[in-house]
């Protein structure tokens, strides 16, 4: 095994550091998340830092940076309270990329990239059509990391939108079934094949 | 697209509600957490919450829940100070679902499994000797989700691991090369295939 300390990573280039740090953290599901301004306008912005934080109430987080195209969406949330997810797939990925670009506060991802909006009585904010699984989201609370100023947004999940013949059965149900692809680091995309499902351990 | 409520999941049964809403975070990387006690007892516990938190300085995240055999690993990350995260492959992923178990405190995860530890100068958690890819983070912040009472543990890496042959180019390196699985809720895994790698977007 090859052994690396600070000392060595201090040295890397800011973008080789960014990409090969992101990259330790393994495998995500991207997602775009859907909001919408005071003044009506829609955005949708990417992420790979979905994190399960409860299932009773359930409850989702996700990492939003403090100086990024993400501050529209933080914006947005805190003032109309909701924000949607909305999982994407291998039909939709690099659309999906799209919208990790840092587009001006008053363009419309949507509409840029040629994505379509859906409301529900969920509202007001925004669900990616195109997406087989979208999860609308009341806003709960966020915290602040002390050690780099990036925030832990959490939300309660209280709409689930999927599609009539996805199987669900005592709960569970396969997500390459949906065709919902993978990313590790900021721009590697996977698919993935079903290995096993292991039953619950006991010592 | 069929569209659900709290008025409806609400009546599932707490397991069903468990397993599908630990589904609808997507997927992730199973990852194992090394520990030692103040007393010198090993421990290793499966996590699938680790999340990015920044490159600069290297920070990861990972959500400990209040009332599981994870407590172990929360009470030697507070005596010690460190811990060491182990990504697992597709001929280590059974062992290491294995690693939820909830087996007693003075019980080590390393020898009921069968799984074999090792030590550097970072200590003193032990890594997993299997694991192609092991950091060595220390401790260094910790927020409680109010809604729930998880908390986010957050550290800094301090030493990385990874095999001579892995090839990294400008910071980039693919995961499938080492055979790295990826799961999603409790118990499901699948393994990866290389899809695409974009180029950062702009407007």
């Amino acid at each position: 095994m090859k052994t690396i300390h600070p000392t060595e990573w201090q040295k890397m280039d800011k973008r080789v550091r960014t990409t090969f740090f992101n990259l330790l953290s393994g495998f995500k599901s991207p997602v775009l998340i859907g909001t919408i301004s005071k003044s009506g306008s829609t955005n949708l912005a990417l992420f790979s830092s979905l994190v399960h934080i409860g299932a009773n109430p359930p409850l989702l987080g996700f990492i939003l940076r403090p100086t990024t195209v993400a501050r529209h969406t933080y914006q947005n949330i805190m003032d109309t309270g909701s924000y949607t997810i909305n999982h994407i797939t291998e039909s939709l990925f690099q659309k999906g990329h799209q919208a990790s670009a840092k587009y001006p506060e008053d363009v419309s991802e949507f509409e840029e990239i040629g994505l379509d909006s859906e409301y529900t009585s969920f509202g007001p904010a925004p669900y990616l059509k195109e997406s087989p699984i979208r999860l609308g989201l009341r806003f709960v609370e966020e915290h602040i990391i002390q050690a780099n100023g990036t925030r832990l947004m959490v939300g309660e999940v209280m709409e689930i939108q999927y599609p009539e013949e996805m199987v669900v059965e005592e709960g569970w149900f396969d997500p390459t079934s949906l065709g919902l692809v993978g990313v590790a680091g900021l721009e590697t995309y996977f698919t993935l094949h079903y290995l096993d499902r292991l039953p619950y351990a006991r010592p």
